[in-house]
């Protein structure tokens, strides 16, 4: 038992004290926690985390880039899981969507959907002083969200202070016009949805004034990449043999997420792509069922 | 006298139906009435602006740009009236003073100090959910404003609804936290401050929540260039002769106005500006006293 715990106190606690550098370009300590969660989050077993976690360590230098870490995280996962590779670049996969072809409030819908929400798209809603475009309109037990989706398409992109009082500022002047919410009835709250991260100062302005956030890892235990993982919502973007041309293809045949490409699949819809790409792409997509 | 109104009526009202287009790339009805107003702005008398307006009258044809117009109205000026036609590339000028060098706040600053109002630049100013730099705080008669000021520099740029939303969710949480203004005491306003215009929806919106606004022409009789030609705080970029690297030199002496221009010359500080370029634009610069 003692022999236990000093072996695992070894390996947690000999993380190096080297300073890398994150996809928002700024320092930050290594940390072996981080290895070791990342891992675990795309289904690696705590032994498989912890082993490619020391692996990791090893090879980190001072400075190096959180980028080059996850690089060699996947491919140590590669080998091992490849269900868990795939997994592992979904936070690519997102920016990958694109503005056009797959809007970013289409997915937040369906994410909302597959949670018992009920969902309205691109809604028009006046406020006391003007009227909006309101990306997403959703409801659940008297619960109305007023959601506003922010893509990002570069690593570096973060949603900022100003995103929030935006936000804020419109749910003001709905709210002050105090009637039923395009047919949705309910204690209004605003959202603001992103697959990018929040900025801390964002983070600390939206929990004062009160508004909610989903973002990538936020919050903390409930952020979009688990919403993602819970509810099998992968976007097909995420097969690493999905070409431009495949997407576009696919895109054009309504078809965005994993699980809908399976069941187009299954339904012998998908003859306008050549076999032997479609059989690619087919058994990566099954790797995630 | 019957003759004197036919006469007054012959030369106001044949304004030709024509579109035109405006800086912000949209059509509008050509109006004898502006151009009228434009010429009397810059002081030409109401003859002279009702001659050029004629004369613009003749020579405008369908999607005519508007700046097109303009330059042709200066082009008049210039014969009859020099300080008119100087004074007529205010806009043009403010757009030159650039990001840097001499920033907008600045110059909004040195407008409400002429005005009697106590200013303070670049302040930190605290709320109750974070903190906020505010461009410019003032002081007058018990009336404090947090004053956000939006610089642009192309002639398209516009101000919109989410900047006057920003800066309404700031005044909401530093107003939340109830204590005097870094030293200012009073009723705290919020002002949004450009060169630019406004959009409509955003001068609804202002309006509605109470947020001041002043920018190009608007509010219509006490816009930013009633202001500037009443306190005759002309920037040195409205002189024709000031070249790129004059504007370096001045800047890095601190001189941005023209009447600061007048006063280091009169005090033989521009000694290093050679004569012959000296003696054009200080010409030029009289030519705005």
């Amino acid at each position: 038992m003692a022999l236990n715990i000093l072996i695992k106190k070894n390996m947690t606690s000999k993380t190096k004290k080297f300073f890398v550098v994150n996809q928002q370009g700024q320092k930050e300590p290594f940390s072996f926690q981080k290895v070791l969660q990342s891992a675990k989050r795309v289904g690696a077993t705590h032994r498989m985390a912890q082993e490619i976690a020391q692996k990791i360590e090893k090879e980190v230098v001072e400075g190096m880039e959180t980028r080059v870490i996850f690089e060699k995280i996947k491919a140590f996962l590669v080998k091992e899981m490849p269900s868990a590779s795939l997994k592992f670049s979904l936070k690519d996969a997102m920016r990958k969507l694109g503005p056009t072809g797959f809007p970013f409030e289409k997915f937040i819908g369906k994410v909302l959907e597959k949670n018992g929400y009920k969902v309205k798209l691109n809604q028009i809603v006046k406020g006391k002083c003007v009227e909006y475009e309101i990306d997403c309109l959703t409801e659940k037990g008297g619960e109305v969200y007023l959601v506003e989706c922010k893509y990002r398409n570069l690593a570096s992109d973060v949603v900022d202070t100003q995103n929030v009082a935006i936000l804020y500022a419109k749910f003001l002047d709905i709210t002050s016009k105090n009637t039923p919410l395009n047919g949705f009835k309910g204690t209004i709250n605003p959202l603001l949805a992103t697959n990018a991260k929040f900025t801390t100062r964002a983070i600390k302005y939206a929990n004062c004034v009160g508004v909610s956030l989903l973002g990538w890892k936020y919050p903390q235990t409930q952020g979009l990449e688990r919403l993602i993982d819970e509810n099998k919502l992968y976007p097909i973007t995420i097969l690493p043999s999905l070409n431009k041309n495949l997407l576009l293809l696919l895109n054009q045949a309504g078809i965005v997420l994993v699980d809908e490409l399976l069941k187009a699949n299954q339904n012998n819809q998908l003859n306008f792509i050549p076999a032997n790409q479609l059989n690619r792409i087919i058994s990566e997509a099954k790797l995630l069922e």
